[in-house]
């Protein structure tokens, strides 16, 4: 593709630079769906692609906004649609992030109030951090002055919003009242992710992480902590845990906003996958700008399908 | 109060001036929490200010972003409280300023899905404006993939966010898919109003439409049209209904960013009273910016209560 001046340009991963790229390198990161697979069904070919990879003894993990599955479900689906094996700990998703993030920024003993799934509390639960939330709520009585008055866990000293779908007026009620406690420099603010939509084959998609946090923000008039891409924390734990280095790690993934602003942001090279919610029109709209902003969602090299990098690793 | 430079400047409404202020005017619009009352006390002389205004032939209108009342609900209030009598003409709250945008902006016959209160959809009735929502929903089944088949109203072409108790995941995800049919441009994205709060007594405060208004726009990926203070379409349908003349009318509120903003961008006279949520230190903090922005957020006049007029009103 054409760039327009002198800013970053995408151009296809294949031959001889496909070699290069791929041998240079000492780490991999994938997102997940929309690369590894959609939905229940593998990219085709994906799993021989990572097969190879880790049997070239590259460093393979795994980085996911998706906040509704804990570590271990991660390394079941990766077995189960065939990928090599991996282990909890190959396995970054926002859910486990979160709870890596609480508990190094919460004293000892101090609980998290969560909008969010059974495995965000699960995640908190293995990391040591007392929880209260998930599961459905109900509004304490008829009034707005009984929303005011429910019962408080005087532990929480974090409110933290993923995906739920218990989401309800009753929880953003709470949450308030939690973020308004000693006013507000009591309590921390965190979520895992902005995605605004989750798209779902066929075209649909339901609204993401990232319509809860607005509506806890707004209410609480300050800005959340996020855990998750495009945000470094997510990257910050891999390299702590697995002391990579950034000039040797490619980032594999299918969304410009996320996925692949994370890598440029954090000095990776960055790999963008047509198997999931981007097109190549997307691209060259963001490369053709002036805009730094835009420019920075520009990914260096782009694939139809990871299964295409499989000429360029061998048998 | 002393002004940095040409800006606005707020002056306490007193002696000669409250009485050639008040007697230049024709008409008043008043917030109602916190400027006539605070939950169910009035504030005290309110109602005999209100009364003289009456007496002496000014034209008054009651002004409000709740949505969760119907116009009856507040003559109900008013005369309740010992308000000079008021009909429900005289009554603009958010419900029925968005049921009347929506009898004119929609087809014949579509129809809304509202997120919001049994009066949000009693004033759609009385519109004549077909609607479906108001209540609790649940998720239609246990997986995404069911959330996005449940049945869709062929009918509806507006999504109206008002105040919700009982807003979910499950309502927002409805109100996405009505969002997305037919490309997103066959269907409006109405809100009632973008408070972020709404106090309560004690100091204590629950999560505002404003929040419910920004997880829907997030989702949708688009902006609302707001049909509150600090927008002008709360205004323009008292005019269009009563023909008063900007020039001599008051605007009197409590809140600086939706009363007196609306005011202050419609050029009327504008008061605040600091019986409701603001303080002068907040009045005297934006006019002394230079920003533009924060100048419109100062009032011509303040008062401590509406009590305060009644010497300027004679007997």
């Amino acid at each position: 593709m054409a760039a327009a001046g002198g800013g970053r340009r995408c151009r296809r991963l294949e031959g001889e630079a496909a070699r290069a790229v791929l041998g240079a390198a000492e780490a991999l990161l994938f997102d997940c769906d929309g690369v590894l697979w959609r939905g229940e069904a593998a990219v085709a070919g994906a799993a021989e692609a990572l097969g190879r990879l880790a049997a070239a003894g590259k460093r393979l993990c795994y980085v996911t906004n998706n906040s509704s599955r804990t570590r271990g479900a991660y390394t079941e689906k990766l077995r189960r649609l065939g990928f090599p094996p991996a282990e909890p700990r190959h396995v970054f998703g926002s859910a486990y992030c979160a709870a890596r993030y609480l508990r190094q920024a919460l004293p000892p003993g101090a609980a998290a109030y969560v909008l969010g799934s059974a495995a965000l509390g699960a995640e908190l639960e293995a990391a040591g951090v007392p929880h209260l939330g998930p599961g459905p709520a109900a509004l304490p009585g008829p009034a707005p002055a009984d929303w005011a008055r429910a019962p408080l866990d005087p532990a929480v000293r974090a409110v933290l919003v993923g995906f739920d779908e218990h989401f309800s007026y009753a929880k953003l009620c709470q949450a308030l009242r939690y973020l308004q406690r000693g006013g507000g420099a009591g309590c921390l603010l965190v979520g895992t992710n902005r995605d605004h939509r989750l798209p779902l084959e066929g075209g649909a998609a339901i609204p993401g992480t990232g319509c809860l946090v607005k509506a806890v923000e707004t209410a609480a008039e300050r800005e959340a902590f996020i855990v998750g891409k495009p945000n470094r924390y997510m990257f910050d734990c891999v390299v702590s845990e697995f002391n990579i280095d950034p000039a040797r790690t490619i980032m594999v993934g299918d969304r410009l906003d996320t996925d692949i602003l994370m890598g440029n942001n954090c000095g990776l090279t960055t790999l963008l996958t047509l198997t999931g919610v981007t097109t190549l029109e997307e691209v060259q709209g963001h490369q053709e700008s002036d805009c730094p902003a835009r420019q920075s969602l520009v990914p260096d090299y782009y694939v139809d399908s990871i299964a295409d990098l499989l000429p360029a690793l061998g048998d």
